[in-house]
Parts: structure tokens; C-alpha cells; sequence
């Protein structure tokens, strides 16, 4: 189990752009047999902060994902609308601690 | 839909201890009827970072949380485990839109 968090600062005026592209490319990602969750949240104190929260099988699912076409389209369509370069951290599953609580995510 | 991320430094030396007790309270709190969520993962590059990603249905159900027995037991039990004051981030769930995705992480 591999979670990922991807912090974007997106540009001002282009939050809703920002989030309407990245709700496609989540959508799907949850097609992707490897992807658990793929969250999509916004920072109640700043929202030009939002935040992806991926949650993967292994480390293999991480890197298929990488290799689909909704996430080079979701890419390349948001590259002009980050103010800086996104941040990610990789984390560990503690609890739920096996795979079971964590399958889901599919709206 | 709340989604709460709670940021802690774990004391050099505890994190064992501090994972243990935490993940009695996650379980717990997930027994809470406005608890979707309550996730605990550890920073892969830096293993003394700790986060809880707590989801609640609303505002009302992360404040109930505060009442509980289970977080007052935490609360006190990981007083002495932290390297610093933990820092929480209140978000917005942008995806899944509904309420649906977002309902599990029950073991």
C-alpha cells in the first residue's frame, strides 16, 4: 500500500479550471486496477492549495499510473496553471493496516 | 464533508509506541456515526512525520470527535511523544463529490 500526497499551488483566477481538469483525470484514474483512492481536496484556509491524495496497491500501480493517457492529458492540460513546480511525499499505510479499508474511493 | 489532515513529529525513539496508540484511536473513531474516515500513514522519507487524514460527514462530527473517551485517551497518552505541537489543515473534498466515495476505511 503506497499513499501519495501531491501538493499544488495553483495560479489565482484558475482554481476552478484547475479542478475541473484534475476531477477528470481522477475519475479515471479509478478505473486503473492498481488505484485504491484518488481524492481531490482544497485547503479551507487557502484554497489556491489543493491537494491530491492517492492511494495505491504497490509501488508498480504508482508508476503504471504514470504510463495512462488521462494522466499525461491531465499533465500537460494543467502545466500553465501551477504557480510552482507540485510537491509530493510518499507515505506508508499504518492503519487501516491490510488492503481492506482502504479499497475504496470509487464514487 | 470535512476532511482534517493532523501533521505530528514524533520524539526520536517513540514512534513505535506513538503508531500503537494512535491506531487504537483511529479504530475507535471510526466507530463514530459522522467519522468516514481516519487514516494513519507515515512519511516514507522521514519516518518521524506522521499524518492522520480524518474525513467527517460535516463540521458538527469533527467537533463530536473532540468529545469522545477514545480522543481524550490519545490526546494524553501522545502528549509526551511529540517533538512539537501537531499542526492540522481543515479541506474541502472537491473529488468524489458526493458523499458516497468517501464512505469506508472501515477494517
Amino acid at each position: 500500500m503506497l499513499v501519495v500526497h501531491v501538493h499544488v499551488r495553483v495560479r489565482p483566477g484558475q482554481v476552478e479550471d484547475f479542478l475541473a481538469a484534475t476531477a477528470v483525470n481522477a475519475r479515471a484514474s479509478l478505473t486503473e486496477a492498481g488505484v485504491l483512492r484518488f481524492d481531490v481536496i482544497q485547503d479551507q484556509a487557502d484554497p489556491e492549495h489543493v491537494v491530491l491524495t492517492e492511494v495505491y496497491r504497490d509501488d508498480d500501480a504508482a508508476a503504471a499510473h504514470k504510463q495512462t493517457p488521462h494522466y499525461a492529458a491531465w499533465r500537460d492540460a494543467v502545466a500553465g496553471m501551477m504557480a510552482e513546480p507540485r510537491a509530493s511525499a510518499r507515505f506508508s499505510a499504518v492503519f487501516p493496516a491490510g488492503g481492506e479499508g482502504w479499497s475504496s474511493g470509487r464514487p
